[in-house]
């Protein structure tokens, strides 16, 4: 029911069209005017004695300051702000059966960062404090559901972490369920099938990061009991089929494991609080938090106001990226079977000092002319058009981040491409990604959004 | 060959007796002197501003303080002294096949903090410092083997937790090796079957916590290629054999982990540093950091003086419990296959949270009669005496802890024993533990301790 509605773009309610016009409808009637104002003028936000920002009540996130040191790389000490969010958000997607095809309720939701105002989200993006004030009446959309949800209404549950580079060890829970009973259908929502939120994906900003982590747990063959289902794929989509289920891998699990042990025992990564006030790279200005080289991001205030049915103000701190980012998997048949070609990669916020990481994960620009420079960029820059199997732009979370996109690619490989791997890489197949997958802080948020956006039809 | 190792005691080099009688020998030789001593009189180790102890050299680790706030038990809000040593230590077994059967190089190894002084220890047992002096030739035994092993000859690698409540989210990479080639045999090492080792476990404080851990990760029905094989077994460990391959298992791992990611979620566990010297519960006095209600343990320093064949003599701070532990699994058939009742359980020092924890793990003594006293402790101290399948007294890491030990039980349900399930408990096979065992940070040490002891013989 799951590979029905991974299989069809066939939508009972909305085709796929109408549902392109309608993001585009709700960006012409909501009006939303974000302002940068100083840092110290943000509403209800203060900062405090180190020149972290953080909320007056105490809840939602801060923008803190952390000293790192590690052996990882060239650079090995550094400081920098980072967004601190201890509690464990939701991100869920309710779905729901029609007529033997699974549906999934997708919101249209504006954010302050969004690069375009309105993107499609999970129906449910909630802190742990929403969560707690389910009983007073102010609970987000569809809530109780997800905190209601029976074990047998669960399809998929995972912790999952974010960017390591910008949240400080941050997780969301990602969690999709199937629910029987009617489900009233809010203005802000709509039901999708998997099909045609993958066929959105090829679309450059359409689809939020939220929504890519929670689909990107979503394994196929769990969800293929009968081959004639096959008959919808893609030769593509057969193939990659092929991959999450086949045996036929060229290194076993057991390696995969050790050779992720060996590296994480290698790498040191000690993150200590620092004022953001005493470090040397990074000043405090009135409109922003930045570094003179103008490198990594900076941290700006915003007034955002959204008018719709009535008017919302708020201020809040985004971080702003000071370049592009690249994320891209090259992938590989071997034996007849693709495997992916994955990195370990350090990032300062990790929960477990490295998670697997994409080919090449990298900020563009300058980063290209310096020693910096990660292995595999020109490859897959220079990818020829029949090697370039994915190719958008994707948003990161409009609620954090202003208007941050990053280039998503998946490129296969050519014939003369080496199997030989550096040290921080390795090969895995579909199978062996999604065992890694379903344990927490394995793959990074940059690998699952290129995960999800495979496309099997 | 892992198999007929774990199934015979018949050692080629050394029978059990001998064995017994060797580290009986040991501690006849070796004369150890463990003096308590000032705090303040430590050679080489300062009380620095707040309270922490530390090693002037900064490496090795230190006592630091904490505090932790958390919503998962009744006491919300504490501060307490823990051990920090960042560095992944390596817990290494090297082993070697001789007429088919696979020999264990064990050590016998003296900790200050052992309660009996010598015990069967890992090949190797080295921080990173240690490893880092490879080259300058005072590096540890064998270290060269496993720095040099080649992926082919890992039998088991994985990075794996120790004692939460007193180690703030330290790991070690359990590693055990397969050589070839001939290894040299030093005067305080022998060889010893995987069924040799099991048998020792038998006896209280003969194998080390080091040994356990690693031994943990070494899933039986890996090894059986034949079902010929099982003949040596006894009833019990075929029925272990049997939950360790079956699919049989009355909850599925997908409802494991979303159990798991739920608890995760509603939990927080914040901890911050704070310095000791400021905590109200707790005194430095001159010879010890403790709490004037005798709770926990105690932080002391000693004066180590080993004469062997030379005599070594050096200061450190060890942690001494004030209660002895209970660790007990219950295990029990349902539907034909052994599920072991799991809990997931926090300790202030985890590095993810929660770990799967033994079905009853405390601390003995006033515990019992108090408020915190925890589920199914009176079932099993009260089992009789054909439910007991295990009864031990096992030590930890004498190198950290002074003379600590816990007594570990595995204990069998009876029939009128209830399937139902508290909210932080469930049951798994162990086909299903090893799942989550071979992932980082999963089972806690406690629980590989229970499972390393299992006796398929």
């Amino acid at each position: 029911m799951i590979i029905r509605s991974l299989l069809t773009e066939d939508n009972t309610f909305n085709n796929t069209e109408d549902i392109i016009q309608w993001i585009k409808q709700r960006n012409k009637d909501i009006e939303i005017c974000v302002e940068k104002i100083p840092l110290k003028s943000m509403d209800k936000w203060i900062f405090d004695e180190d020149g972290c920002l953080r909320h007056k009540s105490g809840k939602f996130y801060s923008i803190k300051g952390i000293d790192v040191n590690t052996d990882y790389e060239k650079i090995v000490h550094w400081q920098q702000p980072i967004i601190s969010q201890p509690e464990v958000g939701f991100l869920g997607i309710l779905t729901k059966e029609f007529d033997g095809v699974l549906y999934f309720l997708m919101q249209a939701k504006i954010e302050p960062g969004n690069i375009n105002g309105v993107q499609i989200s999970p129906t449910l993006q909630a802190t742990k404090s929403n969560y707690n004030r389910v009983h007073d009446g102010k609970s987000p959309n569809y809530l109780e559901y997800f905190v209601n949800a029976k074990p047998q209404e669960i399809i998929l549950d995972q912790l999952q972490s974010e960017q390591g580079a910008r949240f400080l060890r941050k997780r969301n829970r990602n969690i999709i369920i199937k629910v029987n009973e009617n489900v009233k259908l809010l203005p802000d929502f709509k039901w999708m099938t998997l099909g045609q939120i993958k066929t959105l994906m090829n679309y450059d900003n359409m689809v939020n990061m939220d929504t890519r982590t929670v689909l990107s747990g979503l394994k196929i063959s769990d969800f293929v009991s009968q081959l004639d289902n096959t008959e919808k794929m893609s030769c593509f989509g057969r193939d990659l089929l092929l991959s999450s289920l086949t045996d036929h891998s060229i290194f076993r699990t057991a390696k995969h494991l050790s050779w992720l042990t060996g590296l994480k025992s290698k790498y040191d990564l000690i993150v200590e609080p620092f004022p953001i006030n005493k470090m040397k790279d990074w000043k405090i200005s009135e409109y922003e938090i930045s570094r003179p080289d103008e490198k990594y991001f900076k941290v700006i205030g915003v007034n955002v106001k959204i008018a719709n049915r009535e008017v919302t103000t708020w201020c809040q701190p985004l971080l702003q990226p000071m370049q592009q980012g690249l994320c891209a998997y090259i992938i590989k048949k071997i034996n007849g079977v693709y495997h992916f070609l994955v990195q370990a990669k350090m990032e300062c916020g990790n929960f477990d000092v490295l998670e697997l990481a994409p080919t090449v994960q990298c900020l563009t620009g300058n980063v290209y002319a310096s020693e910096l420079k990660p292995l595999f960029v020109d490859y897959v820059l220079n990818a020829k058009p029949n090697q370039i199997i994915h190719d958008t732009l994707q948003s990161e979370e409009g609620g954090r981040f202003y208007k941050e996109q990053n280039r998503n690619l998946i490129i296969e490989a050519d014939d003369n491409f080496s199997l030989d791997l550096p040290p921080r890489y390795t090969w895995m197949t579909l199978r062996q990604i999604y065992k890694f997958l379903r344990f927490n802080n394995y793959l990074n948020i940059q690998s699952r959004s290129l995960l999800s956006i495979l496309n099997y039809m």
